[in-house]
């Protein structure tokens, strides 16, 4: 008998030899979310058919955990493999692993998968779970390996094989027929997949090489149960129906165009509209708080991305305009702001008498994302930032950055996106230290700092290694697009290196020379990031303040026309954005027509309106609101803006 | 005897081979401004000392037309390079023609001149004048004339009648010892020229190509009396005081940075600040005229070029980013707006009820000039445009056409500078054809067109041959810099031949699908060239309503900064750049710097100004105001603001 300490305090005894399945089983409440994928055995993962062989504790790793739902996962992306293998034998075995949400694998097979083969698929994947097969574990020393995959005819493990040469032996995974060159941690039966479904059917290169061959890939996701399964893809369908890519697109806001290229979107009127409101708040609120609005080039020579290190650290993602070995000068298109609102600082000796100095613009930048990155409007190519840099003095860098975080938030509250965000405090990796510039000690001593004025700010953030600027470390605010996709919104950092490669000093009070700390701020980061998550917030149906179009008037027939211009021009000094429909349509259709484009209040013009000098407004959300006076319905609109509802 | 009937419509009879001059001396009036340089008989150009040979119409040609100042020039030129011959018999002799204001001489010589040598040869061309030398002329053929400039040592006239060689003959001019290869016309005697200044020293390469020798030249300029050359000089200082390469740096406005580049100016806080200003009001104005906002890419993937011919007429002008021979995809910065924007009208089908579609757009541009063509703010690598493209029916086309140029004449008078610029009709070289697309035929139909709505619009106007866009012709709004330097301001173009080529089509009442016209247009042209115009026109007092600072509060002491914060907070709504200068410094020193920054309006308040709740109101323009209450104050402002003064 060996003793077993479990994590809810709970000790057993049980016999030597004993799986980590039985005792799951014992242990498990039988919920579906808190569903047993494996077991940490003092601290280090195990498969659930490994056995106790001395006193230990045990920790489960459920479900609900993404290290659970990792091995669930890959376990069906093995089960998915099998299927094919069963249905399609020439199919050659490419990768199969655990995603968010869920799993793909990849297969060389001529044949393009038909909706009827996918079916097909998912119900021999049924059968599989049905057999509940044991899924076995192996090792192979490298050159076993090789010759084992050789004679099972897959080319691409065997390349893997040859890849993991160096190491002394290989896993593999045996269910069944079905045999998996495979590292990682299994369910030990395939009968432990409850639900499980094929979602999508693409193309994708082997290695992610677009020089290699174009595999097939499925993609799958799994569940303990097929609630979940069902209420998942619920939630995915939901979802799409928020999608700014694909209601940005139905609604206007933006379009792409082939010929012009990926990554580089046409804002629509309504998207440039939207944008060019949330630029004009920005700026005005940055202005009120003390900010100089700069104007500065979208592209520089390489010699001053050499100053700032940019060349060194992040020329991989930089457009550049000419090659070193034979042009005489070599541009590149800006990534970032900040070498060149540096310069506004440098355009005169500084003192301490100017600091702090904040600066402010409506940047355009450009990273050269490769095509599989980009999506609509939230991984771009070329977009428009919120940019600020605020050089100052040690005393001043607690009280800068808090008002940076204090107009961040005042950003979201305005925006309602307070609660759709989090805050990741973005540290270096000190295993990686090429990566970044500066001594760890100054790093150290940076990121201390900044942790004390999170804390002192009372911030809930997470903390991530390896997610710095390579000059210093940032706070950012996170936000999930609809499909869980999680990117920055907007982000705060410390620079203590920058000013010194630029010789940005400053005279202090004592007479000596100085180095600034240089917080890089956006305020709303990106405006067309920004845009896609108010699309996808309010499924397209913005708030009144920032409606691309307000208030559009609906005369009933021609007859109404010149009442219904006459009303446009009383209440276009609160709504600047409303219009009339002229059209010779029935008001039915007019009327669906404005719903569909999601305008906030529509104005309806007929006789009776005409003789009660009253108007009919139905509101997008609320319907019909009755009559009710223009004054009336100016101080209903004037309150909704000026309150940003 | 023979007739000759003078312009002035009189007649008279001379003696068969009379000079022209002889004749010039008795009709001319001994005014300055109409010396005499030259005569066109029976409408062709002459030298004075030619002589009549049969009855004729005779017209002078004076100083006072650009013909004449070009003759005047020419000959000063001449005297200039006799004058280095004499003291640098080692000089060999380029060109040296006669420029806008002056007239140049290139030399290749190893001494660059110094000022004591420049004042040498000033001395050496008033002896020259003063020897009233007699211009001879004489013809060799293209043989001799290579020859005979072998022998004088002169390679680079040497090369010149090499390139003429396929002439039958060249001319040479010869006062005293000087003899120069040159055709044209020029002033019978050295002595006709009054007064001379050289005014510049520069290098330049020969035939202005890079690959050659840099030659040293020299700038100059004469006039037919001291007290013109006298007030000509005056007017280049007072030009250069308002030169806003000069002040604009001075006051702020904005800078350059060798490690950025040239053409990339940083736009300092006082600089974006007025194109932020000068933006809004563009867009504002634009939007109430019916124009839908767009913001669209500032890269594509040649592709686009192609279909737009921009890659086969304007590549030389464009940065591009990557080689086709090797790279997968090539993307250029765009130098126009138009494909982009086109993209709008294409994200679906349209119809005659769509037309007129009016796009804007504050739009980046890029075009790589050369290094010699960049200036100021005027010429640039980068710069931003209040970009529009029209599409309508060609029933519409006269009146869209009139409201763009309404739009840019009321633009013009908000800034007050309808009076400072031009206009110029712009069409295409038929002798030229491979520059532009489309047919003869169509060229001129549409400049039919376009002759036809400026003529009704009783536009004053000039024409350029050769100016047009290569797909249509232009209206060009043209200014002059301090230096008479000539740009385009603003432009309005018919474009005939662009939507063809992107597949623009719109359903017509008919049913037919056709493809409408484009106007291109902008309404303040480039903002930058703009606010160098404004900064010149002004000398950097830019009027109120635009002015980067609008109000300085300037406080006596310590004791009066609450009030001043106070007043500060009370005049920000009719005047938002108002701020306080809370420095411990002497109160003229504060009002001094304001006066230097050229601030509108400067607030003092100390004691007298509390105790009596008045201002001490000082204007940049008009000096001190005396007392005011705020609320006269705030009158004068707002209306000044809304005036546009």
């Amino acid at each position: 008998m060996v003793k077993i300490f479990l994590k809810d305090g709970s000790m057993k005894e049980v016999r030597l030899g004993t799986t980590l399945m039985k005792i799951a089983e014992e242990w498990s409440k039988e919920s579906e979310s808190n569903f047993i994928c494996a077991a940490k055995v003092n601290g280090e993962i195990k498969d659930l058919q490994d056995k106790i062989v001395s006193d230990c504790n045990i920790e489960f790793v459920t479900f609900d955990s993404l290290e659970g739902k990792n091995i669930y996962r890959h376990t069906s992306s093995h089960i998915l493999a099998q299927a094919v293998k069963r249905l399609f034998p020439e199919a050659k075995l490419g990768i199969g692993p655990a995603i968010e949400n869920g799993f793909y694998y990849d297969f060389d097979i001529d044949h393009t998968f038909t909706s009827e083969d996918i079916s097909n698929i998912e119900t021999e994947m049924r059968k599989i779970i049905k057999e509940n097969l044991q899924v076995e574990k192996f090792e192979l020393s490298a050159k076993d390996a090789r010759e084992f995959l050789l004679e099972r005819k897959e080319p691409y493990k065997v390349e893997l094989a040859e890849d993991y040469s160096e190491k002394g032996s290989l896993s593999f995974r045996k269910q069944g027929e079905f045999v998996d060159m495979c590292s990682g941690i299994h369910l030990p039966l395939t009968g432990m997949v409850k639900a499980i479904k094929i979602t999508n059917s693409t193309g994708a290169y082997w290695k992610g090489n677009s020089k290699n061959k174009m595999l097939k890939r499925l993609y799958g996701t799994s569940f303990p149960s097929q609630k979940m399964l069902d209420e998942y893809l619920k939630s995915v369908e939901e979802a799409k129906k928020r999608d700014h890519n694909k209601i940005g697109r139905e609604l206007e806001f933006f379009t792409t165009v082939d010929y012009i290229g990926q990554g580089l979107p046409i804002l629509l009127p309504k998207g440039s509209k939207v944008i060019q409101l949330l630029q004009r708040f920005v700026e005005d609120e940055e202005e009120k708080r003390g900010y100089l609005l700069t104007k500065t080039p979208f592209l520089a020579k390489n010699e001053l991305y050499k100053i700032s290190e940019h060349w060194y650290h992040y020329k991989e993602n930089m457009f550049i305009l000419g090659d070193e070995s034979k042009d005489d000068e070599v541009f590149a298109l800006r990534p970032m702001t900040c070498p060149f609102q540096f310069q506004v600082y440098l355009n005169k000796s500084r003192s301490y008498r100017d600091l702090p100095m904040r600066l402010n613009e409506t940047s355009t930048l450009f990273r050269n994302e490769s095509s599989g990155e980009m999506h609509g409007l939230i991984r771009l190519r070329q977009f428009t930032i919120s940019e600020g840099h605020i050089a100052c003095t040690p005393d001043q860098l607690e009280s800068e950055f808090r008002e940076c975080l204090e107009l961040a938030r005042y950003m979201l509250r305005c925006l309602k996106l307070e609660n759709d965000v989090t805050y990741r405090f973005s540290k270096w990796d000190e295993n990686n230290r090429d990566k970044y510039i500066g001594s760890a000690i100054e790093w150290e001593n940076v990121q201390g700092k900044m942790r004390e004025i999170l804390d002192k700010a009372e911030l809930v953030y997470d903390e991530a290694d390896g997610e710095a600027a390579f000059y210093g470390p940032k706070l950012d605010i996170q936000f999930k697009n609809v499909h869980g996709k999680e990117d920055t919104l907007i982000t705060i950092q410390i620079d203590f290196q920058l000013a010194k490669k630029f010789g940005m000093e400053y005279v202090d009070k004592d007479g000596e020379k100085k180095f600034p700390y240089v917080i890089h701020r956006t305020s709303l980061g990106c405006y067309e990031r920004t845009l896609a998550l108010l699309i996808e917030k309010y499924a397209g149906a913005l708030p009144l303040w920032i409606a691309p179009e307000q208030v559009k008037i609906l005369p009933i027939s021609e007859e109404f026309h010149e009442l219904s211009l006459e009303v446009q021009k009383q209440i276009r000094d609160f709504a600047p954005r409303v219009s009339v429909d002229l059209r010779n349509e029935k008001i039915g259709y007019k009327i669906r027509e404005a719903q569909v484009n999601k305008v906030p209040y529509m104005v309806i013009l007929g006789s009776k309106e005409a003789e009660s000098n009253m108007l009919s407004v139905r509101s997008r959300s609320e319907g019909d609101l009755g009559a009710m006076s223009k004054e009336e319905f100016i101080e209903r609109i004037s309150k909704e803006i000026s309150e940003k509802r």
